[in-house]
Parts: C-alpha cells; sequence; structure tokens
C-alpha cells in the first residue's frame, strides 16, 4: 500500500525516472512485503529556485552546475 | 481546519477543478463537523511521467488513452 | 489514481472516518472520471499543539473546545 | 534535520524566496536549535486555480487580484 | 538534494526500516546521480484505520491480517 | 494563503512549537505580503527510528543524543 513521494531537482531524464519508479517499488515491495501492484511512486521536479540548503536557495548556491550537479555520474 | 491535498494526473478542466474543491470542502465540513470556510484543498497536477504504480511509469503502462483513461467517464 | 491527503484535528471517530474515505473516493472518483479502486485516501490525525492558525497555535486559540470544536455539528 | 514545505499561490519573486528560505531556515534553526545547514525549505507554487478556500476555487474567489492580492504589500 | 516521503502501514520493524533507508538512498543516489549524504528519507507509519483503498477504510477491508497482510513475505 | 509544513525531530517543547508558528508566520506574511490569518503552519514531530539520512536511520547515526542534539542551543 505504501505511497513514496519523491522530491528531487528537475531534469531527471525519462529514464532515470523509469528506473526510479521500478527499483523503488520493486525493493520497497521486497523489504516490507506487501504487493507491488499496491505501490505508488509520485516524482516531484523542484526547480534550484524553489529549493532552499542551508538557509539559501540552490540557484545561488549551484549557479553553474545546473542540471549537471545531479547528473554528473550518469554518464 | 482540515487541508486536503489531492494529487491527481494532470488533465482536469477548471470546471471539474472548481466541482471538486466544493464538493469535498462541503463534504469534509458536514463529516467531521467543522467550518467549510477554515478548509483548504490543494490540487496538484501530476504527469503520467512523473507517477509510478506497479513498479512501472505511467506514462508506459497507460501510453495512448493519456487524458482520456481518467475522463472516459466525463462525457 | 488520485492520492488525498487529509490533515485534520485529531479526535475524529472511526464512523467518521469511513464516511469520509467512502464519500471523498466515490465524489473524486465520479468528478474525474476515474475508477474508485485507484484511489487512496490517507487521514492525518494533527494535534491542535502542532496546528498554528493566524501565527496561534490552535491549542491556545481553542483551548477549551478541544473536539467539541470540530465535532459540534456531529450529534 | 527539519525539511520545511510552503505551499503558496505561485507569482512569488526570487528575492522573496532568497528571503523566506533564509529567514524560516535561520529563525527554524535558532528556535529549534539545530544546525542550519540541516535544514531544506521547498517552495511550492500553486496556481489560483488549484486552490480551494471555503468551498471556492480561489481563481473564481479573487478574480481581480491574481497576483497582486497577496503581493500588495510588497511594493 | 532528493527528499524521499514513505507513507505505509504501521507495523514494519526497525530491520525493516533501516533497510528501507540505506537502499532506497543508495539506488536514488546511483540513478540520479546525486549524493547519497543529500538525502532525507522520512518514513510515515499509517494506521490501517487511517488509510483508505478504494473507497472502504482498509481497518475494514483487511480485518483479519493487521500486520500479516504486508509482512506475510518477510518470514 | 500558504500552508508550512515543518516535519522535525520529535521532543520538542510547547513552547518552541508556540514560537516556531508564530515567527514562521509573522515572517511568511511579512515576505510574501498575505494576510497572517490566511496562512496555516502543521508541525510534524517525526522519530529519528523514522528520519533517514546519508542512507542511515539517525537512531543509528545520533544514538545518544536523542532529544539533546537538536536542542542543545535551547538551553
Amino acid at each position: 500500500m505504501p505511497v513514496i513521494k519523491v522530491e528531487m531537482f528537475e531534469g531527471r531524464t525519462t529514464d532515470q525516472k523509469r528506473e526510479l519508479v521500478e527499483v523503488l517499488s520493486r525493493e520497497t515491495a521486497r523489504i516490507t512485503g506487501c504487493d507491488v501492484d499496491s505501490i505508488y511512486v509520485i516524482l516531484e521536479d523542484v526547480k534550484k529556485s524553489n529549493w532552499g540548503a542551508g538557509g539559501m536557495l540552490c540557484s545561488d548556491k549551484f549557479p553553474d552546475e545546473k542540471p549537471a550537479m545531479e547528473e554528473s555520474g550518469r554518464e
């Protein structure tokens, strides 16, 4: 029955989202013992200008590396 | 005082949203006995490519019927 | 596919919760045209000492009428 | 460790968001005694046509004053 | 930077929660390319009497199998 | 109209919560220009055993200092 909500910086590709949904659902079903069909995953793309960390807007804190920061490990 | 958050596939019309706000607020006030003026309803339009069900992205699972699936009952 | 989250003061009875789940699900299915079986409703009981309105804790603002305030309409 | 989520009408400027992140983070750290670096703030811009208050869509309730209502105090 | 929120039936053990946090964080970091240290996971234990599915309270829908339903796969 | 949700470790006192509600509401009203009476603040007390950071349960990561960690700045 779990509902999993992931809030993250915008910029993830459809392939990343597909894998995220597949893996988070499968692992949550395995660990909690629930049926994978009962799991919803909702992804929320958040702009860096709508996210604050340590008291600063992330669009100020990470100005250059817009999508790069989180995606650098993907290529 | 209730705050009601509805996450659903994007594609609802303003008329549907208006009725949703009106009915959910009225019924929640009636059932809980609170004042309808104290109720907030927040609707969140979620893309099928941001929603996973049963381990699959809904944009893969329901590819043809984009808005149709949920709206089929409306005509 | 909707997920409906209701945050409200604690103190609702199981009968009120049952009716809330039934009515909100049925009405949301009717208005949006989705399948009622795809709807999740999650109720969250919030203490008045964890809710602020107009800059005041509700446990300070409504001190006497603990559950009564919202339930007065129920008898 | 707090996570602060603010849902508000769309239309806030980057300057307002920057100040909101800075002030809410600093004050929450001061009051709870936690480290400001551990705080996340997530801002969510909600359209008036996705917000209901008192059983009415806010786009119907406040039709003229679109962003003005909330921003009138800013100039 | 992701924040992952998991709402599920109460009754998960600390071992299950520990594994859930570890696996969901590691897999999300791997898939999105972000730093695992920047990830928060918040688990929310929801009573069956606070969860509705298909218009019914889950405490009515799954009366016998209280924690068993979701944990049956764990032994 | 803002709704502010604060998820934090359990253990805050009523005085801290009162100040949090007062200050976050006042500052949000000042910065966004909205009416303080329209603001709701919902506080959520999260157990360390329900919070993960960096892939670890916080109850494992901060075992000794249960409420102390966040409250150390309060005395």
